[in-house]
């Protein structure tokens, strides 16, 4: 047994080693993803598309009560439509995939394969908007979009990726803005409360903002090697993408008036937000209401009489109760089967051998801390299920612990670098808010600004930027991003 | 009133006039979908899209109840993955589109768009399929898929659609071949009992087969018109691809042997379906398990003390029950109204105004009998429950009279082209199994073959070919398809 253990863990490279190779061994050995025979793309295997429709699950949930409809618009855009929008182009069309030949014959216009769908749901809602009574429009679709990228990395960054958009449309700037707000506070909310993970929310500078729209708002996650992970995004389009598609509407007081729009977005990504936030050496540790399998049970000396009986039974009731159990009957050995387990990120597993069945009791084993407890066998989907919940708020918790212990302070452009490159953190510093001096900052060392936290503005005042020494308009995180 | 009705109503083209005018005036009158200013692809809109949701709900269940997992897959093939298999290469390549250029750089290979995803999964298969232990391998998908098509229809038929495709791994033919009517059998059973459509389900022959598959099995549904609607396909894909991709796997015998494998799919072409089968002169009319809106409450006298907080109670009843009901409280009449959700499909519609509350009472409108009847509000919630059963009933019988009333015995080549294009329906004729038969008859008239239905194979014993004259050797439905 423990020659097999060694050998298994050592599948993994330590964190502490190589935290780039821990990633990509977790996320292939634990089959949530492979590579394939097409560039920049993956296969996202059961295992991962689990999460992705839990995550699906969750968020829909939120889009619909907060009053979005779901729909679907083409893949391909035409050339020319996302040529339309200036800035949206430029940030675009060098990584867009196109469809030259349709069937036996070359296209007249070209198609890209959308990187985001606003242009095309723009050329639709020009036509559906014509009165106030349209108004507001708020739809979200599911789908696929591509980007080529040159270089990938699973789920942080592939050709082809899975996301969702919400495109909105609204009478005034006003109602824009506060969909903007409400959306990143359902992202912002789904990220604690789901992934267990403590984002960061704030604007995006004028540099860093979607190409296209009028402002950015952010949530971005640190990673356990200190790096910054943007998690979602929702953007105040302003009457950008109105004016050029020509979306307008017959306000109540009888005036024509070009309409205002938001837009947000969450991918894939996030699955590998979630894996460099809470996994460890072991493997991974998923956050429990997105983990595809909660809770594992693992019968002690199977071939024992009334053991499997009794482990069958505890399996149904946690069933019956919809928690997501499974029980593992394989040859392996239970030594194994922990491994095996705790390396896929099962939130809780549970032991029940002989001398549990005697004293009417289950061994509870949990991912997060290690900790062992005997739990009664009585209420014991009840037991699960406050258990999962726990293991969710300490996982949470954990997370808050280190993302505070990795915001550092700085004054200086040295306490800057030294608070991501040496402490392997975020800098909180204060900021000239010129894009020059980020973009001087940025071919320096490639240390970029996450976001301007709404909360901490106020300590701009009376400071000089950080990185150049003019005085400070705004509070700002700079940090290495994937 | 009558008027405004009069004047709603010739929006839609009597189906009578023209069958093909009254379908697009519903999908789009209905807004269920739009064009878009791509070439031959569509905008599901939310309406539409609500449907599809709940297909994908009601067989996402089916699916995973019967041990399958979904995964995600490329959406680009490199062209030597698709050409790899004869047969399917020689199906799909005229009708793929092609991506020639990532970014600013033309491909060395050019990559299609999936048309389906047998060749991109079957280069992940030969790596993850490698012992009996790995086997069965049950995965499916849920995408976008791309056929070039010459001439569209929305959800018939268009260059880009949704869809889920099945595809899996066994040890041996009989499993395969097991599992390939285990699928059919899912089909047929969400086709009555979610659909309320009563297809017929049978064999393909040799040239209406997938390309690449040993056997394809197919549900066919009858359209309003007589004409045939494929609704989902179920292949027997033999060891055409683990062949080609290399797919084996070492035996308990310790051999090492080729896999077996199917796939299987259906579409959103399923609401091409839907509409056609059940819709009438007044427009839409859903299957109350795939409405998105099952109940519509419109307050009579809104404006009268009391009516909108008792119609506001029994909405939030019937929501509690889980009941999709919504409220109509616009300023437009209720005689608008009530057309206007006729048109739009919903099963139920509940009246409710101020004598109705004096009794204690709500008037039922069902969409399908356009049957009234008053219904008391205690427990409105279980009648609302019972009575979307008895449409669903309703409806399914009404589609099964009339798909009996339009299958013709034919004997001679006459009495087939009279079944279809006189009596607008299907032939039922024996057939003497001969390729050149089938394409004879298709160059005349484009009548073609559907199905060789399971359960009437022994009446072919004895007779001729109602086609050539040769003797008979299997009983099969011809007809006009979409």
């Amino acid at each position: 047994m423990a020659k097999k253990e060694q050998g298994f863990v050592q599948d993994i490279t330590p964190m502490d080693e190589d935290f780039s190779r821990w990633y990509t061994d977790v996320v292939k050995r634990a089959e949530l993803m492979d590579y394939s025979d097409v560039r920049g793309c993956m296969v996202i295997r059961p295992y991962g598309y689990g999460i992705w429709e839990l995550i699906q699950k969750e968020m829909d949930a939120r889009f619909k009560e907060t009053g979005h409809k779901n729909a679907y618009f083409p893949m391909f855009i035409p050339e020319n439509l996302l040529k339309k929008e200036a800035e949206h182009v430029e940030g675009f069309a060098p990584e867009v995939a196109w469809v030259t030949k349709g069937g036996n014959e070359m296209l007249a216009e070209p198609l890209v394969v959308r990187p985001t769908s606003e242009t095309i749901i723009c050329s639709m809602y020009a036509r559906w908007v014509q009165s106030y009574r349209d108004l507001p429009m708020l739809l979200n679709q599911w789908c696929n979009v591509v980007r080529w990228e040159k270089s990938t990395r699973p789920f942080l960054r592939t050709s082809e990726f899975l996301w969702q958009e919400g495109h909105t449309v609204h009478a005034s700037y006003e109602e824009a803005q506060e969909e903007t707000m409400r959306m990143l506070e359902v992202y912002r909310e789904f990220a604690y409360n789901v992934l267990a993970i403590p984002v960061l929310t704030g604007q995006k500078t004028e540099k860093e903002k979607f190409a296209g729209a009028q402002d950015t708002y952010t949530m971005e996650a640190i990673m356990h090697d200190g790096q910054a992970l943007q998690m979602g995004t929702s953007h105040n389009l302003g009457q950008h993408f109105a004016k050029v598609f020509d979306i307008q509407f017959l306000d109540k007081d009888g005036q024509r008036k070009y309409a205002w729009q938001t837009s947000w977005g969450t991918s894939t990504r996030m699955i590998g937000g979630l894996i460099m936030v809470h996994g460890d050496d072991r493997g991974l540790k998923l956050p429990p209401r997105v983990a595809p399998v909660q809770a594992i049970i693992v019968p002690i000396a199977m071939h024992k009489e009334g053991v499997l009986d009794k482990a069958g039974e505890v399996l149904a009731q946690l069933q019956a109760a919809g928690i997501r159990a499974e029980m593992d009957t394989r040859e392996q050995s239970p030594g194994w089967k922990f491994n095996e387990w705790e390396m896929r990120g099962v939130p809780l597993r549970i032991e029940i051998g002989p001398k549990d069945i005697e004293k009417g009791q289950a061994m509870f084993a949990r991912r997060d801390t290690h900790e062992k407890t005997a739990v009664s066998l009585e209420n014991i989907a009840q037991s699960v299920k406050e258990m999962l919940d726990n293991i969710h708020d300490t996982m949470l918790e954990m997370a808050r612990e280190h993302r505070d212990a990795h915001i550092f302070h700085a004054e200086t452009f040295d306490q800057v670098r030294e608070a991501v490159d040496k402490k392997k953190g975020f800098a909180l510093a204060p900021w000239c808010g010129d894009r020059a001096c980020e973009e001087h900052v940025k071919a320096e060392c490639g240390i970029t600004t996450r976001c301007m936290p709404f909360e901490l503005q106020d300590q701009a005042e009376g400071k000089v930027c950080a990185c150049c020494g003019k005085p400070a308009k705004k509070m700002i995180y700079w940090a290495r991003a994937y």
